[in-house]
């Protein structure tokens, strides 16, 4: 969620503050947890992507569109720490977007379903007398010690992500700029989650705090800090990029997971992730004390100020 | 669901059949339900309702279109025999529908929220470049045994609907022909949830198939007869309804609940009813084993072969 969006659901969540939760988290995270007995919570995210604000026709395929829709939400899952079970879809559709243009979306669905075992168990289709809309909502099973929220980093917790970040966002950049085919374009198109990744993080309990990125580490920290009660450093050499650092962190959909991680247990975590995953969990900066809603920027220990603030929905 | 759109729906049932559900159920009801546990069940819809297809925004308020859009998804928990207990809400919003539009929405939908306290746990918004697309998540709990499926309709069984049939079609013709201010025309707009009802027919183990009417008893009750492989006979002159026959069987939108009952219990259940809700449970017809897909309409016990078809949204 954006800056903009999270003032939005501040004021909701004010209002709503009168009704019983009946055992369901608050709004605010990746997922709203529920327990569903025997030591397992089931975790549920939503998200929504519209024609000409997440993705242009003439740029995405149908198929990379049908992808991307459950993958944006499988992250959100693996951002909790569980492992995707179920997916609901709603399609409303224009009337030169059924047909053939329909059932190449739901092939690409379909791929990304069955690669991790989801199981399409209800929707919604209806026609749009304007562009396409897709929403998605997205369950996961998670034993409930294994769920990680944004609230939980503590001061002295190194702050990891996984992957390289900004190639989405560059993609964004050559796809507005008319070349479509780049390797960082097809990144953007096609989203991304990780899952095995997410579900295996979330059984590690020197995993405090995770969510995925998807507005940029500029603002998504933001919202470890907020919910937390901590600051954050940043070192920014070491963000993982290969891109300049701005849209590294800046850039939104990167869908990689940012976690925080006991610091004495953060090496050991590393080599395990590793060899595991053939891939590396890059330490960024650490989680602080100071709680004045800004992240302090360091270039090769030098502070700097620069104003990043991730990337804005509206 | 219209019948165009059950057409989709199957091929896609059809597609993601090679994906084990992991104990939900398949698509194809109001909700989808997976056991959590002590005996409870969790039942799960979603419905998307959009600009120029499901309202027009000169017709509707945004605080009574905020009711609704959480009404309608009530109806389908209801349509279970569950009792609702949170909601997710996803909002796509053109820019001149944010700031004090979306505050009076939200409003509507909180005190539909309030009324049955069903709390808000999650969502998304986000910018749009069409119309105003609003997607909600309804969440309901259920002992198992309780729960009603569209499949479980018996020959012999009475069908029942509550409430007068028609008024919300009536509504919409009211507001297309410029007539907004009509009780019809209000009935429409803002929509209808039978919550306490549904959850109280739920616990009668002589109800055996539930749903709830959203595009007309000539569409909506084919799909119990699908769902079951069985048939069913309609009394026309029992239709409650203050507008004509027509109208009160293809009309969308009422939001009443349609139920088939052990033809023994039927007299008891209505007099428990009506003396728990002060209101009718009507007989309307019977299920009867033919499975040949088509409704027999009676009129007087005079069959007649009228094109009655229900309200289809694409």
């Amino acid at each position: 969620m954006s800056n903009t969006e999270f003032g939005f659901i501040s004021s909701v969540a004010r209002l709503f503050a009168d009704i019983p939760r009946g055992g369901f988290d608050a709004i605010g995270d990746d997922c709203t947890c529920i327990g569903i007995g025997g030591g397992e919570s089931l975790v549920i995210s939503t998200d929504m992507l519209v024609e000409n604000v997440h993705f242009l026709r003439d740029a995405s395929s149908p198929y990379e569109l049908g992808c991307k829709s459950l993958l944006v939400n499988l992250s959100d899952v693996a951002a909790m720490g569980a492992r995707p079970a179920a997916s609901l879809l709603s399609l409303s559709l224009p009337r030169d977007a059924t047909g053939a243009w329909a059932e190449e979306f739901m092939r690409g669905y379909h791929d990304i379903s069955k690669r991790w075992g989801v199981a399409l168990v209800g929707g919604d289709t209806t026609s749009s007398e304007g562009g396409i809309a897709v929403n998605v909502v997205a369950l996961g099973r998670c034993p409930t010690e294994y769920i990680k929220r944004r609230s939980d980093a503590v001061p002295g917790d190194a702050i990891c992500v996984t992957g390289r970040l900004g190639a989405s966002a560059a993609g964004l950049r050559d796809i507005l700029a008319g070349m479509a085919d780049t390797d960082y374009a097809r990144c953007h198109r096609l989203g991304r989650a990780r899952v095995d990744e997410g579900a295996w993080l979330g059984g590690r309990a020197e995993v405090h705090a995770m969510m995925d990125i998807s507005d940029g580490i500029a603002s998504d920290l933001r919202h470890i800090m907020e919910c937390s009660g901590v600051g954050a450093e940043v070192h920014t050499e070491c963000i993982p990029t290969d891109v300049d650092v701005e849209t590294a962190v800046c850039g939104g959909e990167d869908y990689e997971l940012m976690l925080t991680v006991d610091a004495g247990c953060c090496d050991k975590l590393r080599e395990d992730y590793n060899a595991r995953f053939g891939d590396e969990l890059h330490v960024i900066g650490r989680i602080v004390g100071s709680a004045d809603g800004r992240i302090v920027w360091l270039d090769n220990g030098r502070r700097i100020a620069p104003d990043w603030r991730g990337f804005e929905h509206y």
